[in-house]
């Protein structure tokens, strides 16, 4: 597969960090569990193994696990060297790993549809050419969202994020909020970036830190409850987070802890971006918090890396998710430019 | 010691959770140090012992070492069958075992200042009765700074508080914050505690989840980050905290984290109280932002029980405390009453 090989080439020059590849007749995965102790290189020989990793999560990121689905079906692919019929159902095999990742099913019934109407007679070549096209896109959309949003980003910002909203969530650039900061890094501008820990998962200490480092931002990290009074002294100039969802009228369905970031940040002045794809924009969703949050076990966070951290009796919630209302949100950053309030309007305008 | 140890009884009786007592001829302490895992009773037959236990924060809390200040002090008079030297001595090592704590710098000076100008004659039932008198006097200062805050908990409440502020802090009856919540439960109240985990150091999870499970309120575990979207779904009617100092002007100091829930709180519509001592507010600091606060290691941050939960060459910082401006305070309960804005005219009025 020329193009293909040519093109994990070019990117591992720019100094990408990739959450899969392909080398050869297999593929390539950072596992993300593993993090951020050894970045072990997993390689995948079957789709299974991909399936699987998907399932527990050694890949995760609605950006990362949608280029995984092509990744999975190039794979089947070199494997049954273009069985048209094994392509499609390696593809629904990946599809119901994760059943409400929109991102990974809207991807793969677009490669499905294409492997079905496509013609036998040089399969292999087309198949590669429009898989390396969508890998190629969603790299475009990493640049030109962090293009965009890097235009809000003054030199001497500190910059903080909240959770992990990077590059092996995405396609290897930096994914949402990081290849905000990250295009402003590489643009010259002096910034500092205050990751917060993101308990009760610490994605922020794991993920983010290591990303940052990896990048050579400078970095620092600090617990979810610093984030206020460093804005109070003066420390932080601006907020940039991902999103895992955005209603019709604005409102930012996110990781839990970014809320009270933004509050703290209405408080203390300091603008608050988040950063997502006009299609994470769900329109069906009038606002942010006719959403039912998901509850997740409290044993998450009664136990940090396997050890208990609070009395045996001790009972904990866990709301996986808060909403951050759309009055708190200087902009949503996303690859169609900064969209600002009135959101209702001008987010509708982005419907296609 | 026939007084002490009828209060001992009576106190054991009454279900405190003493952090230091007499036994016969030594002192036990809990080592705070290893909650919630085990509540191993250390036993203490030297003064240089509890100093050291001061000094490794295996007992720690301004009410706490104030007593055990006491507690030493005692333990020197019977060692040397009531040699006023030696126990005059004794007070000045544990002074100086935390220069920076003036509960028990006062407490300690008061009673050298009574050992010296007592009478040779009957000088152990003296220095015992007033020890004693001491002890009494903070447990009444717990109950009536907890008979104060009930008042303003009502059936029903679910109260969040944050770090720290309990009987093992104090002197057993509930120290400040949970004096407040316990004395509402003993009153009959149906309530709920959110204890918050309190980041990087954990107390709220280690020490105060401990605490509400030996005294049998009902309490969950949440992660800081997530008190304000709590908050938003209306799961959270009051909060209450202890206090490291208030200013003059009604600005609170306290353990980091204090001041985003006490934004949060503001933004929702939810009264923020802290509880603390009329001899804790420092006339002499007119504003909370005035004061220098601690930066403590960032290894605190980055590591966890021992075990480094980020990368390698991740840097973190450690502010220790914050500061909530008196404009989110909707009262200061102290044992002469909760005190109300205006702050600067109310809190002088305590001024002795």
């Amino acid at each position: 597969m020329k193009r293909l090989e040519q093109l994990t080439q070019e990117w591992k020059g720019e100094g990408l960090l990739l959450p899969i590849w392909a080398e050869e007749d297999h593929l390539c995965m950072v596992d993300q569990l593993k993090l951020p102790k050894e970045a072990p290189v997993v390689e995948l020989r079957k789709v299974s193994q991909l399936a699987e990793a998907i399932k527990v999560m050694s890949i995760r990121g609605s950006g990362a696990i949608g280029i995984a689905g092509v990744y999975g079906m190039l794979l089947e692919a070199m494997n049954t060297r273009g069985d048209r019929g094994a392509v499609i159902q390696s593809g629904l095999e990946l599809k119901a790993t994760r059943p409400t990742a929109v991102n990974l099913m809207k991807t793969v019934d677009g490669l499905i549809a294409f492997v079905k109407n496509c013609p036998d007679s040089g399969f292999m070549e087309l198949f590669e050419d429009r898989a390396c096209d969508i890998l190629e896109e969603q790299l475009a959309f990493e640049r030109q969202l962090g293009k965009n949003g890097a235009e809000l980003i003054e030199d001497g910002d500190t910059i903080l994020t909240h959770c992990h909203s990077g590059a092996l969530a995405g396609s290897g650039f930096g994914g949402r909020a990081l290849s905000v900061i990250r295009t402003a890094f590489l643009q010259g501008k002096k910034i500092h970036v205050f990751t917060c820990e993101t308990r009760p998962y610490l994605q922020g200490a794991r993920i983010t830190a290591y990303e940052l480092e990896k990048f050579g931002i400078p970095h620092t990290l600090i617990t979810d409850d610093m984030s206020g009074y460093l804005m109070k002294l003066g420390r932080i100039q601006k907020v940039v987070v991902g999103s895992d969802r955005v209603a019709a009228n604005g409102d930012l369905i996110n990781k839990i802890g970014t809320y009270m970031h933004a509050v703290a940040a209405k408080e203390n002045g300091v603008p608050f971006y988040t950063a997502t794809s006009s299609h994470t924009i769900d329109f069906t969703l009038q606002h942010g918090m006719d959403l039912e949050v998901e509850f997740r076990p409290g044993s998450e966070v009664t136990h940090l890396n396997g050890q208990l951290i609070t009395s045996e009796n001790t009972e904990a919630l866990y709301p996986a998710f808060d909403v951050t209302p759309n009055e708190m949100i200087s902009g949503i950053i996303t690859e169609a430019g900064v969209i600002r309030a009135p959101y209702i309007e001008n987010l509708a305008k982005l419907k296609r």
